[in-house]
């Protein structure tokens, strides 16, 4: 089958366009004949090995799949970090999502990592109630795109959107973004709050690291929470004084999706038909950020590394 | 009247008996003939100047008081931080909260500000659902004795207490503390795993700092919450590095009740309705820590500073 392979660390150019055997499912597995395949930052990091979870090698990337079990099934799955770019993966059967119908590949990929991911944010992390207001930093990317309407369908006072271009911040708006800001602003603590009518902000979603992270933080009203799952911009935020935290009643909740499915309750899996029923309603809907060739993994991740992308990426096994 | 004054900050010492003039109410004020008098840590702090907001000079200490207006209402308030240590103090008639026959002074000054913390922490930062695994570090304490009973009403799980004593320890035990551990135990972390019988905790109630608050950080489950509300050992624990949060799914939420009376939806009034139903139905009660005369308030700090108290301590003002 053709297949796309890590064999050392790097950017996109260490994706090689390879022939594999099929995989082969053992016990408690089955072998997926794969539709689409979703493209992830996670994805990227894998590449270059700066993924939380160390990455080995020879490595085939892509977390998560959609397509068809030998029974004729169609199904959405995680394949645990690895093996989606490919014409055929191998999930674990309890993993496997039924996808329902009116429910297309591209909203289905949305949702298994990124629609999931925003669900978990500001449910469990940030623990949003009605009224308050929130930042979606990154809104046009794939998990703010999802977070943007959620917010918004459960009742959120202000939110307010960040991204890099006039084109992103459009479909901020376009999404039901209350307004919408430059992510490169100097001080984005000052832009936060003007953008806020001058009030500190209850909830930030944030995915950037670095300045953007600090900066967010002290943009938190009292009992603000800043929810943090991820670190785009490769650059730490500065520690954390808990002192700080005290004495303006800040929550500092970090949020990596891996830990999700191991939560009591199945909330992943009630994440995941609360979604879907929200799409299927059309309150909620997911953005196409571009679909390539599987034979074009490279450029995939180069548009997604570039920031210039909107929405969900996804591959084609086909070509 | 007579008060207690300090002039210079430092330990117990700096409280001295003095006669004052009857505080005039202002504007919206009331002038309220106080029963009782509530000792807080925040006292301590406040009159060696190390609490988180600053102290002024010449200063009576004190934040909560029950008493009488002069209409003869029986209410308890909070005083903005001082003038409590007196016969007499001034409220703010906004913050006047009248108290339920069948709740005592000791119970309504437990919950003032120690049962409004406990409900904050376990409700609005740590967002406790049933059969979480709870900790509760100074379990015997003021907030620590009302969180275990809460905690334990709401359904946690295993309730862990930490205290420093036998007798505390069996405190914690009778008020519903699954099990009850030594505080001074050297490395934490394993101690709260083995208490959990050998699983990570989903909730640290922490006011002490220092190593404590690093260790228990260390022994959070994923999606594990540690509620920070104060440092009573002094000490500054770790700080926080955003990538750690980020690979352990792990929240920090700090916790400073002074932010909670400005939170919409009178929160604070809630948490006070719902601390007395849940005393007046004898499912949670106060712990007396020992009453001293307002003369005898250096004996109080003294008490409360050695950390030998279980309970809520008062002031009598007449004596």
């Amino acid at each position: 089958m053709r297949a796309v392979q890590v064999t050392e660390f790097g950017g996109p150019e260490v994706l090689r366009n390879v022939e594999l055997p099929d995989p082969e499912p053992g016990e408690g597995q089955v072998l997926i004949e794969v539709d689409h395949i979703g493209v992830n930052y996670a994805d990227t990091h894998q590449a270059e090995n700066t993924y939380l979870a160390p990455s080995k090698l020879p490595l085939v990337p892509g977390g998560e799949v959609i397509g068809r079990t030998p029974d004729g099934q169609r199904v959405l799955t995680l394949l645990g970090g690895s093996g989606g770019y490919a014409e055929r993966a191998v999930g674990n059967s309890r993993m496997l999502i039924p996808v329902p119908d009116g429910i297309d590949d591209l909203t289905a990929l949305s949702f298994v990592v990124q629609g999931a991911t925003a669900w978990l944010l500001l449910r469990k992390s940030a623990h949003l109630e009605e009224g308050e207001s929130v930042v979606v930093h990154a809104a046009a990317g794939g998990v703010g795109t999802i977070a943007v309407q959620l917010a918004k369908a459960w009742g959120a006072g202000r939110v307010i959107a960040t991204a890099s271009s006039e084109e992103k911040r459009s479909l901020a708006l376009e999404l039901g973004a209350d307004v919408a800001i430059d992510s490169r602003a100097e001080d984005m603590t000052a832009a936060l709050r003007e953008a806020n009518g001058g009030n500190r902000v209850d909830i930030v979603l944030d995915m950037t690291g670095g300045r953007v992270t600090d900066q967010s933080i002290a943009a938190l009203a009292p009992f603000g929470r800043l929810a943090f799952y991820g670190m785009a911009s490769r650059e730490e935020p500065k520690a954390v004084e808990l002192r700080n935290v005290l004495g303006h009643s800040t929550t500092i909740a970090g949020m990596w999706l891996a830990h999700a499915f191991s939560l009591p309750g199945n909330v992943y899996g009630k994440a995941m038909t609360e979604l879907f029923e929200l799409a299927l309603a059309g309150r909620i809907r997911a953005i196409a950020g571009g679909e390539y060739g599987l034979s074009q993994a490279r450029e995939a991740h180069e548009a997604l590394r570039s920031r210039a992308t909107v929405g969900k990426l996804m591959l084609d096994p086909r070509r």
